[in-house]
């Protein structure tokens, strides 16, 4: 079972990501380092004793829907609420509203745990952190008054409510109307689909954000308005009024996450005698509901990436167990009696290394964008604007490059199991299924590659992204002058793929240039998995050079997995005119 | 829902893999091109209008055990039944028996549309395939008189019992034991698990063949013996007699393949008033078991490896369709009405691509693969060997690349419904979970990279595989004189490719030479993805060059997939030192 790993996650945050020189500079006032490492060991016991244990429950019996009321899994409510008696749900929510106001770096290593111990359970406080964040930035005082504090202390949860049947990864298509009442609120109508933990027990009260279209709005995402829309009215005392016309009218039978229950929403449908209409309140202005909207799918994205490298870490430590544990044939490297470990064999090894590096790495990404994001909060001027480049940058790398990874990491420790692997008892094959998610929603690794090329290269007039290759370029050096044992052919392989990063970049920056952004969106996602690699091995580096123990992995992943560097820089560049080609084969007639 | 691709098999069989030549040669009697046809069509029309159909039944409801009886899914039973009727069972199997003697490439030809239509459908008939090679090489002719003909007519199923649990990939820990009666029988005693097929009701008898110990026998591999186990012993005019002290205990729960009834065996336990100790009758010579075995298990990874394949074309036209039919955003070459469908979109062109172009290159290899089996049967002297050792080398690549692509094009495919494919009404899911067991059974395939390095690469005194590299660099020439329109790069890329895989081989034949196999076994998975993506790249390429509709996916593969080639090779030259500095950091203190 699932133990935090305290130990690796503080030691990224601090000398990979960054967290420590930010402590001794005081960055974050009188946040301290003895501080930052009791929260996090706390943040692990709660994951590794209180949430793991529910996880299995959870899978095997999932959230289940009666008539329109959703029941969590036996257990599940009980811990939600100690989750949120220990002050989880606040800690990098606003000190205004009740919330700890931590570093966002430590909400997603925290947050990491969470999903870690029960992807399920995590992904539900990830909602109400970015319905938080959305009204904090975006709804009047009025509305922050009246729903802040309760769901940041998690007594309410929050949601998100965008897709519709024909409206996924575009939002221009989306239907769902309000009606303005006359008296301030609206009346909104329509139907959502795969609403997460739009339904659910945990609660008296869940607060939907929901994005619909005004009369005569504009077409497209022009037109788009955010409304909250509580499940239960709320009094002017706090109290909870009359049930509003918002309930779930079916749950996703999905392959995995199976406790959290994905809701298709019904609004106005005058359902179970309410006055018909959903009331709801505007938040932000009119038609600008995109961009509030945005506020927490960028926080959503950060936290979904957490997801990849959650499940990666969860896969690896099982099946790393494993690999001690079962034994089968014999080993060079073992002189015991009997048959060895597996994990003394040479394929298992290159597996169990592979799965560490890739979750490393990923860690090392999510934690970087998470410290760009703090560092963007409390900076002002040029370097505000610098840091909030880095963290668009990082955004779509954290998601994608994580989430792939989760997937990839999650299937390879299904195979180090061999065939009690495909046994649903053993656990592996639950992480196998639960990862698969995570590349898709908040959208999908293709539409975060597509942001990243379209919208973040040309950061800082397309210098943010070679100043980011420099920074990485001064690692590698650091490996070629640190005169430490075992680094092997790293700084070779390190300059090489980040050569090739810079190539690729300068390639694709020319073709926006040139207004060919076609051929410039066929490279996208190879160019995303081409910077994570590179990044991804420079942070491995910097990790390295900070403790000698680790520069053995480091080593392994520049020698056996950055290699892939220079196909990926090849399709950047010149993979686009065939793949126009053959693409028109696929068209039906 | 799938529909067989009868005209890309038959293509693939006739101009890809060798078969075209074959029947012109007369190299199957009077074999022609017409019946070829037929046959294609048909078990392409079965396999669409009658196996299809119940996949989703079987999925949904799985294999269920009652007591010691195991239940197959409604209507299951009817369907192997009118399976069998049809004669599919007896397509490759000896004449001599009632089969029709057809070559093993139609045989995996239609396995494969068994396996796309419903995988859990296609393993069972697999294994008693398996069996009446197995007896039909070295049984007693009592036996084969006894047996043979109705398992060739699939009245009766055939079973594998290897594993037990503490010995799963290391045959040297099975225990299952064996005691002569006196009267030229014996009593078999003893666990198996994950046994496919091992109880059912699709026929009246289930006959087991069982890997056991006599008393005294050596130690290891060596003192194994294999014996046929009825589970109900058979009179000599035929007729069923006594159950025998055979039964299955327990189900397992697995990830995919509900429908397979995966077994866990009991031999011996005097269950159900039975007599103590399961009879059994010697299949071949005592302790010479594991060679009686190999007879199964070899075809049983090609026929595996079919799985991939299948699985993997499920997949892409699963994809395919949707990607044709959901709209959404707006793209450049489509200038329709309204979103457009989803294929215009370069990130989804570049995922079905890469699904159609491993998908047809884990056909090209498996097809191949057959072709040297059926070669190897019909020639003698230089010749047979030359085909035999074409047949071993290509068996661990059709086996563990096919599977491979089978989990990574599913998860592709997943990727392209987007939400959709989370959930499982979709069907994505379940090709995604189904496909995953393929890499496992039947020797992981770890297990298959290091039959391949350690036993494959060695074959005609290191020569074989250098020719075979010599003839994939005739089919690169091919393209580079063809002055066929849209070829692209795709020459020099071959080439490439092929240099490179050149380079490994000389590499590990020497570390071979030099004692060092730790060494070469590190880099066997990435050597066997290497020779599978240098050798797919030239069959796409043979494909193209007899249709030109199929240049422009061979030269995507060429200028998108094959630079991986590279890489792969770097970790097969460079990657060990590492891997083995690392590895030592795995291991439990």
């Amino acid at each position: 079972m699932y133990r935090a790993p305290v130990e690796e996650i503080a030691f990224t945050l601090k000398y990979v990501a960054g967290l420590k020189p930010a402590l001794d500079a005081g960055t974050f006032g009188d946040l301290g380092e003895d501080l930052v490492d009791a929260i996090l060991a706390e943040a692990g016991r709660f994951a590794s004793e209180e949430v793991a244990p529910l996880y299995k429950i959870g899978d095997e019996q999932g959230a289940v829907l009666s008539g329109a009321a959703v029941t969590m899994p036996p257990g599940w409510k009980a811990l939600y609420r100690r989750w949120i008696d220990g002050g989880w749900n606040a800690l990098s929510a606003p000190e205004e509203f009740g919330g700890q106001a931590l570093p966002t770096m430590l909400g997603v290593a925290a947050l990491e745990m969470w999903n870690s111990a029960a992807m399920a359970f995590g992904i539900g406080p990830t909602l109400t952190m970015g319905a938080v964040e959305a009204l904090d930035k975006h709804a009047s005082q009025a509305l922050k008054a009246k729903y802040l504090e309760k769901l940041v202390s998690g007594e309410w949860m929050g949601t998100m409510n965008l897709t519709e049947p024909q409206a996924g990864s575009d939002l221009n298509a989306l239907r769902a109307r309000a009606e303005p009442a006359g008296d301030g609120t609206y009346r909104i109508f329509g139907q959502k689909i795969f609403i997460t933990y739009g339904e659910h027990d945990f609660t008296d009260n869940i607060i939907h954000l929901v994005l619909a279209r005004l009369p005569d709005a504009p077409a497209g995402t022009r037109g788009l308005s955010l409304f909250l829309v509580p499940k239960f009215l709320v009094g002017d005392d706090g109290a909870l009024g009359a049930r509003n016309d918002v309930f779930c009218s079916g749950l996703e039978h999905k392959l995995g996450i199976h406790a959290s229950p994905t809701c298709t929403m019904i609004y106005g449908d005058g359902f179970e005698g309410t006055a018909p209409g959903a009331i709801g309140w505007l938040i932000g202005e009119e038609n600008k509901g995109l961009a509030c909207m945005f506020t927490m799918m960028n926080n959503a994205r950060l936290a979904v990436g957490m997801q990849g490298v959650a499940v990666a870490e969860t896969a690896t430590q099982k099946a790393l167990a494993y690999a001690n544990d079962r034994r089968q044939g014999k080993a060079a490297s073992y002189d015991g009696n009997g048959m060895a470990p597996i994990v003394h064999h040479p394929d298992v090894q290159r597996n169990l290394l592979t799965m560490n590096a890739l979750t490393q790495i990923a860690r090392a990404i999510s934690y970087s964008c998470a410290h760009a994001i703090d560092h963007a909060r409390v900076s002002v001027g040029d370097e505000a604007t610098h840091w909030q480049e880095r963290a668009n940058l990082l955004t779509p790398l954290a998601k994608a490059f994580s989430t792939d990874v989760g997937v990839e990491v999650a299937s390879l420790g299904l195979q180090v199991h061999g065939g009690m692997g495909f046994i649903e008892e053993t656990g592996a094959a639950a992480l196998y299924r639960d990862a698969r998610i995570a590349p898709i929603y908040e959208g999908t690794n293709g539409i975060q590659a597509i942001d990243l090329v379209a919208r973040k290269l040309p950061l800082g007039g397309g210098e943010h992204m070679h100043g980011y290759i420099a920074e990485l370029k001064a690692v590698a050096n650091q490996v070629r002058t640190s005169n430490l044992q075992g680094f092997g052919r790293t700084a070779d392989a390190l300059d090489k793929a980040l050569d090739e990063l810079g190539q690729a970049t300068r390639f694709l920056q020319g073709l926006l240039a040139d207004g060919r952004s076609d051929e410039a969106l066929s490279g996208a996602t190879p160019y995303l998995r081409l910077i994570s690699l590179a990044a991804g091995g420079a942070y491995l580096a910097r990790g390295a050079l900070a403790d000698q123990s680790r520069v053995a992995l480091c080593r392994f992943f520049a020698e056996n997995l950055l290699g892939e560097a220079g196909a990926l820089k090849e399709r950047v560049i010149g993979g686009a005119e065939s793949l126009a080609a053959a693409g028109k084969t696929l068209m039906s007639a």
